[in-house]
């Protein structure tokens, strides 16, 4: 089944301690699009500037990603940079140009309004809720968010995430969002702001699943090398919603491999600055890395 | 099979956000042997001062443990006080009274030379070497040591390392002692110091292994109260040691449950203050936790 899949598209400068890239394609739109794309049909809904290089569109266009929901506007693009410390932890702003990204508007065409599977990736609530607002009635509809909106548009999030089955956030925005250190308290207030499905990513240390079905712990895979993580979440949370929109049967029998796959996907991302790492995978390395997780956590 | 388990035998004045409890049974050796007490005799090799409750004599005979090579010297027993943070992941030492532990030397009565298993818990490493000296042949030698050691007697601890089977440390350790950020780099820097077994804890996200079989990553169990995390690392090495200790087999077929075993043990470490969690459970509550990790991991 297809997957629609809104967020921020974007062109990122990225500086690490041993190399610095400008202008590289970036967004959570776009790390989320292409880490679906491996196991099924996306839908992109966007906005860029006229300074968007063609090479951008064509990369989307290799990994058959329908652009109809691309919208090209007079202005630039929205660019971020930043620059992260030795440890790949720690990563500073250096400089956020919203461009066309303040005034964007999502326009759903008319063939994305019935996808079953919504990725609501990370941009401001409103602009997710107005996308939520132009879908017929579709399956599962997971909202990724960040620190950012929690601190400047809790009203929003809050109105989005009793619409959403699923929300996917890291453990400090779920300490800022419930005020809670402890996994299980925070956990139960974001249940019971609405979704059904509450996921806690936690970098290298993999992620946290919450739902019907109770826990699962879900591993990340362990790098010899991180490049540049810039994307990494986008690309786990794209990953796992693709693979749930690619799966046959329920979204509880699948959801906890669906995490797996999110995870490694999130892997080849860090590889590679931007998106270098994702784009350069096939299908058969993210299914061998999957192999080696069982092996790396079975006792 | 029996186990020797040496390391502090201390007493601990621990304060946290909501309680203080003063003069505990505590250090490396009592929370190891206590953990490993669950699945096979213990050999305790320690020294208490002439303050020492005798009520602690009688927990550590309630399990079964051997306290032939439990030496009771004139001073006051080591003593070390210290302050939790709110959210109980850092915390900071009030005060460190060494005390008998300041000129504790080691002897091993007859009957412990001939261990199979011998756990050599945090303490000084010349200490650690001195038990080694005394030992006949043992099976399976791990060390746990502390950033103090790295920094302070990093010779000593070089020596030991060339002599042990396992070597376990935490996550800021491995970097304190490596330089390296990576897991990899770090773990092969370790290896390449003796240890054939690298064991990297890292507290509520797990622990990995690193051995001749290749990678283990081992969950932590999820906890819905952290009442006092102190000798969480010596029971989860104490647990591990003394499931290995009791299991048939190989200890490549045995290390993987055995890390989930220490990994269980040290989560009912964090449930009490001091020994109070962990003297209080049973093998079968072990067990059961150890099914429920099997669940909330599969994938």
């Amino acid at each position: 089944m297809s997957i629609l899949i809104v967020g921020t598209t974007a062109l990122d400068s990225i500086k690490t301690p041993t190399q610095e890239n400008p202008r590289l394609l970036g967004g959570s739109a776009s790390h989320a699009a292409v880490a679906a794309s491996f196991f099924s049909r996306v839908k992109l809904v966007g906005g860029v500037g006229e300074d968007f290089p063609k090479k951008y569109i064509a990369l989307y266009r290799k990994h058959g990603i329908d652009l109809a929901g691309l919208q090209i506007l007079p202005g630039r693009t929205f660019h971020w940079s930043g620059e992260y410390e030795i440890n790949m932890n720690n990563r500073r702003t250096l400089a956020t140009e919203l461009g066309v990204i303040e005034t964007f508007q999502p326009k759903l065409p008319d063939h994305y309004r019935g996808a079953p599977f919504v990725l609501l990736g990370n941009i401001a609530p409103a602009l997710q809720l107005s996308v939520l607002d132009q879908m017929k009635k579709p399956k599962f509809v997971v909202a990724d968010s960040m620190d950012l909106w929690i601190n400047i548009a809790l009203a929003d999030l809050l109105e989005l995430l009793k619409r959403v089955d699923g929300f996917v956030l890291n453990d400090s925005e779920a300490g800022l969002l419930t005020k809670e250190d402890n996994l299980f308290r925070a956990l139960k207030k974001i249940h019971h702001l609405g979704p059904k499905y509450v996921i806690i990513k936690k970098g290298s240390h993999g992620s946290i699943l919450s739902g019907p079905k109770g826990m699962f712990i879900c591993p990340a895979y362990p790098l010899h090398t991180v490049e540049d993580p810039t994307g990494a979440g986008d690309s786990f949370v794209g990953g796992l919603m693709g693979y749930l929109a690619g799966a046959r049967g329920s979204i509880d029998a699948n959801l906890r491999r669906a995490m797996v796959y999110g995870s490694v996907t999130a892997s080849f991302c860090c590889e590679g600055f931007g998106l270098n790492g994702t784009t350069k995978t096939k299908r058969t390395d993210i299914e061998k890395r999957v192999k080696e997780l069982e092996k790396l956590t079975r006792f």
